[in-house]
């Protein structure tokens, strides 16, 4: 069987699915050509799952249990109830000779793939792992498809911090792409105060917004993002409500030619609709966005407004977004003080 | 009170809530000075509304007076529980000196923003009505807003056909940019033998893409879009299968660079990501389209492409619609076929 670059070869259900949609992988360590293999360090669980597995079992030992056995089960820590699954780190073990993610042997990798789709074994029965964190101390191997993508863990920044950038490093590559399609556009960022939030204003910046807007949920968020320097206005509003948000980011400078939704709060469509002036772009990062509410929205609205579903890959977003943390005092400052 | 273009001085609920979202609207003859009265001839039902009426009640006059009863106490045509509404056909009776919509005392038109968000008195009692079909011919008024879009009827075509056009026409207008944005690009509609499938497979040809796949679920319907020629290859897939998509696709002279999801079918996010060619875009019309299952979908494939909401409102809309129907034999025998 020759493979495929999504992983398909290695999908054990009976019908042809993706091996996120898969209940069991083929975990053989020899690899395809296309392959890499990676020792495993750690494994981060969801939060969702987590917090299942966790009110589920309550007591460490059974978490632990659950864990070790959905691995064992299916190939891949995907838990059945909640759908998701999480990231890993660990350092790079075997490459095959056509695998196009220029990794070496030895390189120390954070996956930006989820854990529900990835060949997973664990060696050690968890002995480290108590069962009462996200953290999962773990050894064991991963297998990275093709189109898998890790990333290659900095050696001048704490692996939580990089691990922190790299969870949200869609939403500043995507926002830096949009943003240049404009020429010195008016960029307001929906949650400009949260993780994907402060490095989608600050890639809106580099990449030459004229003016940013920053738009936050309350006071204590606005003090916060203010000293960062991070927007040129940080303003206060309530996403869910449609005139207030509009009113918000056009009393700070907008219409905005790019708005930029980071908030995980459902509602917020009408609003970031109206912030938007004709012919502007809205990118919807937050999960929580309704598909049929943004596009009845606007069409209710005779919004001539372009909207994208924030795509979590672009081409080189982890070291772009790490980079910006490098180079902003304010996006590290506020990262730290979330760690 | 000043107006505002969305209708928020017609809102009569406590709370600052756009029309759409309101329990209830000021429908006072007397208009705002961006506004047009509508002196209304025929609703037509949404389809999914009707349906529950008429499961609720059975018997035609108690669905009648369910629907005068609604309008009345709302304002509005919109179903409580399905939250939907349909659309009008009237005649322009009065139009406020500042609106925008260029629309003339005695043109003939249709709305083409949703009964849930517009002002609606009725007169008649709906005496002409049976309550056995979505067609409700009606004597009444309604208002439009600064940001109410209404396309004015043709001549030169029955109502019918014109309506059906309209219901789909921003899909066409959309393809039509997206495809103008790329150099002579390959263009895959999946659901390419419906209203919204044709149409964009005729925008796409018109827009300069040099090679159209239209991909359809059966063999009846591949028989019946080859004859149109509106595709230059016609595949037969199951949209939610996505390596017969991607490999569909593929065969018939893909990978697509752009891509335009018509098919109202839950799970057809991954095979229309695998479908697209890096660079490439995917326009989702689909309402069925799950926002996470598009976004997670791309990131997990470490898919380079730009997806978009598929908004139904682009300037021009309609009449670029009509004018595709009235240049291609094909697209209109598909569309008298389905009347």
């Amino acid at each position: 069987m020759r493979s495929d670059p999504t992983g398909l070869h290695r999908v054990l259900d009976g019908a042809a699915v993706l091996p996120q949609a898969a209940d069991r992988l083929d975990t053989r360590p020899d690899l395809w050509p296309d392959e890499v293999r990676v020792r495993v360090e750690r494994l981060n669980l969801d939060a969702a799952s987590f917090r299942q597995l966790h009110e589920a079992y309550g007591d460490g030992d059974k978490v632990r249990a659950a864990v070790l056995d959905i691995v064992e089960s299916r190939g891949k820590m995907q838990n059945p109830l909640t759908g998701s699954g999480g990231m890993l780190v660990g350092t790079v073990e075997e490459i095959g000779p056509a695998s196009p993610l220029g990794l070496r042997v030895g390189d120390r990798v954070a996956t930006l793939v989820s854990l529900t789709l990835t060949p997973l074994v664990i060696e050690d029965g968890l002995a480290r792992w108590d069962g009462g964190s996200e953290q999962v101390p773990c050894d064991g191997y991963a297998i990275l498809f093709g189109r898998s993508i890790a990333a290659v863990l900095p050696n001048d920044l704490p692996t939580q911090l990089s691990l922190a950038v790299m969870d949200v490093c869609g939403a500043p590559a995507l926002t830096r792409r949009v943003v240049g399609q404009y020429d010195a556009p008016v960029v307001a960022v929906i949650g400009g105060g949260g993780k994907s939030g402060s490095l989608s204003l600050a890639a809106a910046r580099a990449a030459g917004a004229r003016h940013t807007i920053g738009v936050v949920p309350t006071e204590a968020e606005a003090a916060r993002l203010r000293p960062t320097a991070l927007a040129d206005e940080v303003v206060v509003a309530d996403a869910r409500d449609p005139i207030a948000l509009r009113e918000a980011v056009t009393g700070a400078g907008g219409p905005a030619d790019v708005t930029v939704v980071c908030v995980d709060v459902p509602g917020c469509e009408g609003g970031a609709i109206l912030a938007t002036a004709e012919g502007g772009t809205v990118v919807f990062f937050s999960m929580a966005t309704s598909f049929p509410a943004a596009a009845l929205g606007a069409e209710g609205l005779a919004a001539d407004v372009t909207m994208l579903i924030g795509n979590g890959y672009v081409p080189g977003h982890a070291e772009y977004a790490l980079s910006l943390l490098r180079e902003s005092a304010g996006v590290r400052a506020l990262f730290e003080a979330r760690l």
